[in-house]
């Protein structure tokens, strides 16, 4: 099947979902779920192809952690897939319902957005994940994965197909890209004929790659260089834990801290607390002339670049600013827009940093850690969208739809 | 300058207006229509020079027209500015807010979107109404008119910078690219790191080139090939009145009727009444084959692609079908997803229809022409979206913001 026949059918199954109800959508993923279950044997023995082959290829362990999918992990994997059916189904919601002074009766309604093309990498878990957002939103998928879980992701795909087949829905609402050629991925961001959205989840290089590439609108996202600005007034002790938490918790996630901007006034005392708190942790503080000088030889001189970088690792930028304004400058320039947080006191400087910072999540003495669908109440996470249109932050459900406006009259003209 | 100067300046003008409050803004805009009213003269010179110039380089009359901004329709622009000076700023308004368990203040607060290119044709009119609510939005703008109006644009947007600083805000706020050379409008297009939403007004070329081209988000829009479908139970008098007022009330605009579908159980009665009314109001029905054997000379022969143009003049598709199936599909397959309704008197079949009909604006018996930000209390239109994503049909002031999530904690770190 060529892609653009995999467009075409996408865009036909679209119109069965965009009229299927909550209840068929939850029993199609109900279902999903015990094909799951059913087919535990041969997708873990899939996904075991996919690990020797990742073993023979030279994969580092952490890699093959990402792409093992043993019995307890699909099992998760399913308990998730049953929290997305009790989620509330955004589809259908009117909203600014007005009757207007011309006679027509509007209202916006919520509905989905048709077909998404999501690019990811290693873990299989997605492709389930996924496929089960944008079904819950009455949206067909078209998935493409890494050549590393081609085995696992075909056997899933396989067994996610023939459940919609069982719960009355077309096979090909959810499809999936075997070809693991890289042209493709091109090929499939000049399909919008019938491709609504790309997601693409991975590298800058997959997001730049799709920005530069794609004819279809792309969520861009999932890249944190994210800062701290302790501010003079604030709580040293309990600033730091929030540091420790933004920081140690999960370093090699998008929303944990890269950079902790530190007031000139503050800094002598507050950098060697710091210093005392988090090398112990195995942290290491990469830190600009100001900061280097005092905390010495507890940190290493930060280098070309390195507050650009989203460090995913225990790496901690460090540096002294003279007050707010040198704070902002610094954000401005180097944070990646996703999350970035005042540490403080003072009410009035707090809300000035959160009206000058325009990122997708602003703190307030709070983790950066917080930008999480989770955290957030959403229910799902489709992807953390540093991008200022449609969404921005952590996607759910109705980040998977949009709105129609419909007028009603009783058969009426504009004058 | 390079445009990449005007960028970054664009950028740093965008950080003053985004903590800029209403009254600021709205000051601002007072004082650029006051600044007009006092150029008045220098403004009606510099169009002369390009109506001359129009005229020699042998335009139409219908484009000299566009070009034309004497007094009477300078001052109705200067009156438009005051309009938007009434309307609510939607900048600042905070919704979705909750306190989350995890111990979390959170809201979204709509926040302007930053560096807004637009990209359009001959109307000098544009260039004040996008500065105006681009400015009223707290959003920096790029201007590229068209090479017609290149002395009217420069001139007013002199007025305009001179009317900025006079308010205490950056010139840069606005700006106009005035190298009329078309590789710059490419070069815009790339300009990510700076530009943050490109709004291209013109014809489908130029939507086009914008979106295989552009790495920035794109409002695609503005083309409307509308359909209305006139199901067996109609009222036949009452939806005649509606197909008229649709295609002939204002045939040069988007949201004008081009295809009318008619149910094959109702065509023999229903098409000759709608030549009857329609011909001596000087439109041209072109037919399909089934529609032409009822309509014979009245209607002219649909050619191939007739049915995927949108005329823009007093012609309208007519066309037969066998019931809500075969109109569905004809909708789907020829529609650019603008503006589509049902005309009938039957409750079921019109919700299946708006179900199934995925465009900006879906009608039950009403006309296509309602699809204005002004008809739908909006109060103003940057532009009519035909895509997907941030913002569908008319786009009013609302549609040139984004939000920012702002968490608010008590040193609140995630466990």
């Amino acid at each position: 099947m060529t892609l653009l026949e995999i467009g075409k059918l996408a865009q036909q199954a679209s119109y069965e979902l965009a009229i299927a109800d909550s209840k068929q959508k939850n029993a199609a993923l109900e279902t999903i779920a015990l094909a799951l279950e059913a087919n535990e044997a041969s997708i873990v023995a899939a996904n075991k192809k996919d690990i020797e082959a990742g073993k023979q290829a030279g994969l580092t362990e952490a890699l093959l952690d990402r792409l093992l999918l043993d019995e307890s992990r699909l099992a998760g994997i399913i308990s998730d897939l049953r929290s997305v059916i009790n989620l509330s189904d955004p589809v259908g919601e009117e909203f600014d319902s007005k009757l207007l002074e011309n006679g027509l009766k509007l209202s916006k309604r919520r509905v989905p957005v048709g077909v998404i093309g999501v690019i990811y990498e290693a873990r299989p878990n997605v492709t389930i994940d996924i496929a089960a957002l944008c079904l819950k939103t009455g949206n067909a998928s078209i998935l493409r994965g890494g050549k590393e879980t081609i085995n696992s992701n075909l056997v899933l795909v396989d067994v996610i197909q023939g459940a919609l087949v069982a719960a009355g829905l077309p096979k090909t609402a959810v499809q999936y890209i075997e070809n693991t050629d890289r042209a493709l991925v091109g090929e499939l961001l000049k399909m919008d004929q019938y491709v609504d959205m790309i997601i693409p989840r991975g590298n800058s290089g997959l997001q730049q790659f799709c920005k530069e590439n794609s004819t279809i609108p792309v969520i861009i996202g999932g890249i944190g260089i994210c800062h701290l600005f302790a501010e003079k007034s604030v709580d040293v002790e309990k600033a730091l834990a929030i540091i420790e938490n933004a920081k140690v918790q999960r370093p090699s996630v998008c929303n944990a801290l890269d950079t902790l901007l530190v007031e000139q006034q503050i800094a002598a005392e507050f950098l060697p607390k710091l210093a005392a708190k988090l090398l112990p942790l195995g942290v290491t503080l990469v830190a600009e002339p100001k900061a280097k000088a005092i905390l010495g030889d507890d940190a290493s001189v930060a280098q070309e670049g390195d507050f650009s970088r989203e460090w995913l690792s225990l790496h901690l930028g460090v540096k002294v600013v003279d007050g707010l304004g040198e704070a902002l400058t610094h954000i401005r320039e180097h944070s990646s827009q996703h999350s970035d947080g005042i540490l403080t006191n003072d009410f009035t400087l707090a809300n000035q940093f959160v009206n000058a910072v325009n990122s997708a999540a602003v703190y307030i003495n709070a983790s950066t850690r917080f930008t999480d669908g989770s955290q957030f109440g959403l229910g799902a996470e489709v992807a953390v969208s540093t991008q200022k249109l449609h969404a921005r932050g952590p996607m759910g459900l109705q980040e998977l739809t949009t709105y129609k406006w419909i007028g009603v009259g009783e058969y009426l003209t504009r004058t």
